[in-house]
C-alpha cells in the first residue's frame, strides 16, 4: 500500500469530486489547511465539487458552513447533495401542487418547494390530508420529537400508497471522536420492513449524484470521467460510488477509515481505490 | 373456510396456550365474556396459559392487569413471557453478579434480577462500566427518552462485545384501532444492522417458549403434544409458532388478522391454523 | 423426546397422509410390515393418502410401484402427487391446445394432456415453436440427456416469456445408504438465476399440496383437520408442511432423519412434529 | 452516452488489461483488426495482459489459440487466468503432495501440479481416497460425463470437509449468437446449496486477479493504477471488477452488452466504466 500526496495526485485531474464529513470537515470543525488547498486547486485551474449525503438544507445553506468559517471559495454551486437528487425525483414524478409529508428540519422544505409542492411537516398530517399527499420525505433525523413523529410516519405510510423517499441513505454518523448516532437511513430501514414497502433512496454510493455532479461540471467546460477524481475517507460510499461511476478514486485516511485498518477493510470489501492519501492537506 | 365456536373445539384438549392481545384483551380492555370462559374451562378440568410476547414486567404484574379487571382465574402460573425466555438465557450465558445495561421501564428489572444479576439502566452506563457488562437486554420501546437512549445504546453495543438480548421480538403493535407503534423488535433491527452484531431473540414464534409453557403445563399433569391448543390472532407469531412446536392452533378473527383477509394472507404466508374461530367468546 | 408407537397413535384420526420414500420405502424396496400396517388401518376405519414430490408418471403409474409389490391397498385414488399441483396450475393458467415444453421422462405427458395442453419434448423444440409454448415444465432429472437438455432449456426460458413450472421442488435424493443424486429443484435452481426468472414450484412444503389431499379426503367423508395425521421423515418438507397446514404431525426416524441427529435438527430448524416414531412399521 | 475510438483513449495509458470473449474474439474466432492493434500498442510501448475466467488449461495452453490464429504477440505471459488465482490458493492452503480430486478436462490438471499437489479426477474418487484430499476443484463444465459426474461430485463433497475452489465463477457463456450454456459457476452454485457449504471462487470480478495481473505488469516496469485501463464487454464482471479495483475501464459493445441496452444496464445494474467504445478495432 504506498502513499502518495494528495497535491501530487491532483494535477492529473480537472475536477475534484469531495466528500465533506472526514475529508474536509471533522467534528472539531474545518481541516487546517483545507482553505489553501482550495486556493491552490484554483490557481491550478482545477474545479471541484462537494458531494454530500446531507439534506438538511439548501447548497446556499450547506455553502453556508464553509464561508462562515472563513472558505469563501465554496458557494452554493459547489454544493451536490443528495436532497438535490430527492428534489429531481419530486419533480419528476410527484403532480405539481400536492402535498409532500416529511420527516425532518423545517430547511429541509427547500427541497420539496423547490420541486413546486407544497411542504407539511410530518407532526401536522392527519388522515383527510392522505388523499392530498403525492409523496413523503425522510430529510433526517433531528428537527422533530422523534419517537412519536417516527411512528406517525408509519402510520402515515400505511395509510397511503405514495412514495417514500428517503432524502440521506446514511445509517449512523459519527458526533464526536469515540460515538456515533443513527442517520435517517436507519429510521427508513426500520419504516420501510414494518410497512412492507420498497423506499426510493438517493446519495452516495447511487450512482446518480455522481452523473449530477458531471452534469454540472460539464456545464462549466467540457470534461471526461478521466479528467475527474472522487476523494473521500469511506469506502461503502465514496469509493464505491466513484467507482461504479467510472472514475479515479482516492480514499483518505482523516476520517472513517483507519490507516491500521485500511488494507483489511479494503480486502473484506473488494473495493479498492485508485490511490491512498493520508489527507487531502498533508 | 369453516368457522366453528370455540367452546365446541376446546373440549378436545386438556391444554390451552392464549395469546393474549386480540384474543382475551384488546385496546378497549378485556373482551366481553373471558371471566365467564376461563370459569367453563376449569369447570371442564382444561388448563390455560397465557403466551405472550411481553417483557416490560414480571409474571406476578403482568397477571395484575387481569386481577385489576375482575379476572380472578389468572395468576402469574398462568403467565409465559418473553421476558421469562431471556431471563432463562442470561442465568444460563452471563457470569453471575455481571452488570446487565438494559433498555426499557425500570419493571423489566425483574428478569434481570432473578437470573443473580444486576441491572444499570442504559442511560446512565459509562464506558469504565463496559469491562463489567455481562450482557444487554432490550426489553420495551417505553420507559426512557428514546433518542438519546437508542443511541447510547448502539454505542454501547459497539463499544463491547457482550450478547444482546431482545426479549421481545414484535416489529410492531396496535395503539387504537387505526394506528400502530413501533415495538421494540424494530429498534433491534435497526441496531443490529448498524452495529454488524447477531442478537439473541426470544418470544413467538420461536418454538422455546411454546416448550417452556409445556414443560410447565406437565408440571401440573402428564399431557402430550396432541392435547394442546394454541389460540392467537397473529398467522407469524401465534400460528406458526403453534404449528412448528407441532400443536394444533385456533386463528381467531377478533385481533391482527381481519375476516376478509384471513384467507388470503393464509395463502401468501403458506400458515394455515387447524381451526378458525370468530373470537373466543362467540 | 419420548417415543410412541406408531399404531398407538394412529387410531387417534380418520386420515393419515404419508411420505412414501424413508416411511413406506427405501432404496432397498418395500419396507417390511407395510402391508399388514394398511389392513390395520382399513380395519379400523382409517383413511390414507400418500403425498408424494414426484411426477415421474401418472397417479396410476405412481400405485403401479406398489401393486408390483404385493400391495393391492395402495391405488391410483391413494396417491396425491406433485405433478397434481402442477397439472391444476396448467389448467388454470395455460390456454388450452397450447403447447408445454417439459424436461423430463415420456411418462409425465400424462399431466400436461389431463390440463388439455400438448406435450413437446425440450430436446425437440425449435425456435419457431417459441410463439406457441404456452408453458416450461421441469418435472424430473431423468429421461434425457443431462447437460444438452439442460442447456436447451435454458435457451427455450430465455427466448420466450412463458411460466416455468417445477413440478418437484426436491433438490436432493438418496440412490443408496451413503449416496445421493440432485434432483430436478436443484436443476430449477441453477436455471433461475442464470434466467433471473422466478418460477413456479409445487410440492412439499407447499400447503397447497396438502390442501389437495385434505379436499380428496373430504369427497370420501367429512373430516375437520383435528382428525388427519401427517406422517414423514424430512423436517423441511413432511413435517414442515404439515405444521403449516395445521394437522398433527408424526417424525418417522426410518428415513432422512437419522434417531441420533433428530434432536439437533429440530433445535436447529425450529421445527417439531406432533409425535416422533421410530417408523411405521415397529 | 458519448462513443469515442479505443484507439483515440488507448494512449492515455501504460497497460492495458483486456477481456477476452466479446473483446478480442467470439464465437467465430478472433476479431478482425485485433493483430494490427496489438502491433499498434507495441509501438506505443503500452503492455497489455488478457485477465480471462477460463481455468480449462494453462497459460501457455490458452495463449496457443491465439498464436494458432497467427497472433504471435500474445504469449503465455500475456495471460492471467482465474486458473492462476486458483493455483495460488492452493499452494497457500493445502499440505504438499495431497490429492485434489478435480472436475474439467485433463488439461486443468497443469494448475494442480504446479501447485506441488496430485491431480484425481473426479470420476475416479473412491471412498478410500477421502482421507488423503486436501482439496476439491470445480475447473470447466467440458471434460467428463456430466450428470453421474456432477453426482459423484456431490458424494464428495459431502463426504469430506476439504475446501472446494471454483476455478471460474461465470454462470452461463455464449456457444453462438442466440444461445448459451450453463458454466461451471452454476454447477457450483448448485452443488454449494445442496452441499450446505461456502465454496471459494476465483475469478473476475473478483479484485484478486486484477492484482495478480497488477502485480505481472509492475514486474515489467513501475506503474500505477492510473496508468491501467481494463477493457471488457460485461458490466457484471469487467466493469464492476476493473472499477472495484480503482483503475479506469471501457466498456466495449461487441459482445454481451448490445449497443440499444447498454445505457439500461448501467442504470439498473449501476455500473458505469470511464469510457464506452464500439469495439477495440473500430
Amino acid at each position: 500500500m504506498h502513499i502518495k500526496t494528495f497535491k501530487e495526485l491532483v494535477t492529473q485531474y480537472k475536477v475534484v469530486f469531495f466528500d465533506a464529513y472526514g475529508v474536509l470537515k471533522n467534528h472539531s470543525g474545518m481541516m487546517n489547511g483545507v482553505k489553501e488547498l482550495l486556493a491552490y486547486l484554483k490557481q491550478k485551474n482545477i474545479d471541484f465539487y462537494i458531494i454530500t449525503n446531507d439534506a438538511s438544507g439548501s447548497p446556499t445553506l450547506l455553502s453556508k458552513y464553509y464561508s462562515d468559517r472563513g472558505i469563501d471559495l465554496i458557494g452554493s454551486a459547489n454544493m451536490v447533495s443528495s436532497g438535490m437528487m430527492s428534489m429531481r425525483f419530486l419533480k419528476e414524478n410527484v403532480h405539481p401542487g400536492s402535498l409532500v409529508a416529511y420527516l425532518g428540519r423545517i430547511t429541509s422544505e427547500f427541497y420539496i418547494k423547490e420541486a413546486d409542492l407544497v411542504p407539511i411537516r410530518m407532526e401536522t398530517v392527519k388522515p383527510n390530508d392522505y388523499p392530498k399527499l403525492g409523496a413523503i420525505v425522510l430529510f433526517d433525523d433531528a428537527g422533530y420529537d422523534f419517537q412519536p413523529t417516527i411512528n406517525k410516519t408509519l402510520n402515515v405510510i400505511r395509510g397511503t400508497d405514495v412514495p417514500v423517499v428517503v432524502a440521506n441513505p446514511d445509517l449512523v454518523y459519527p458526533v464526536n471522536e469515540s460515538e456515533s448516532a443513527l442517520a435517517v437511513g436507519s429510521v427508513a430501514n426500520m419504516l420501510e420492513t414494518v410497512a412492507n414497502r420498497k423506499f426510493f433512496r438517493f446519495g452516495k454510493p447511487d450512482p446518480s449524484v455522481f452523473e449530477l455532479a458531471f452534469e454540472m461540471a460539464n456545464k462549466q467546460r467540457k470534461i471526461s470521467k478521466r479528467e475527474v477524481l472522487m476523494v473521500g475517507d469511506t469506502l461503502d460510499t465514496d469509493i464505491l460510488g466513484g467507482n461504479n461511476f467510472g472514475v479515479d478514486t482516492i480514499l483518505v485516511l482523516s476520517g472513517s477509515t483507519l490507516k491500521n485498518q485500511a488494507q483489511k477493510m479494503m480486502d473484506d470489501k473488494q473495493i479498492s481505490p485508485t490511490y491512498i492519501c493520508n489527507s487531502v492537506v498533508d
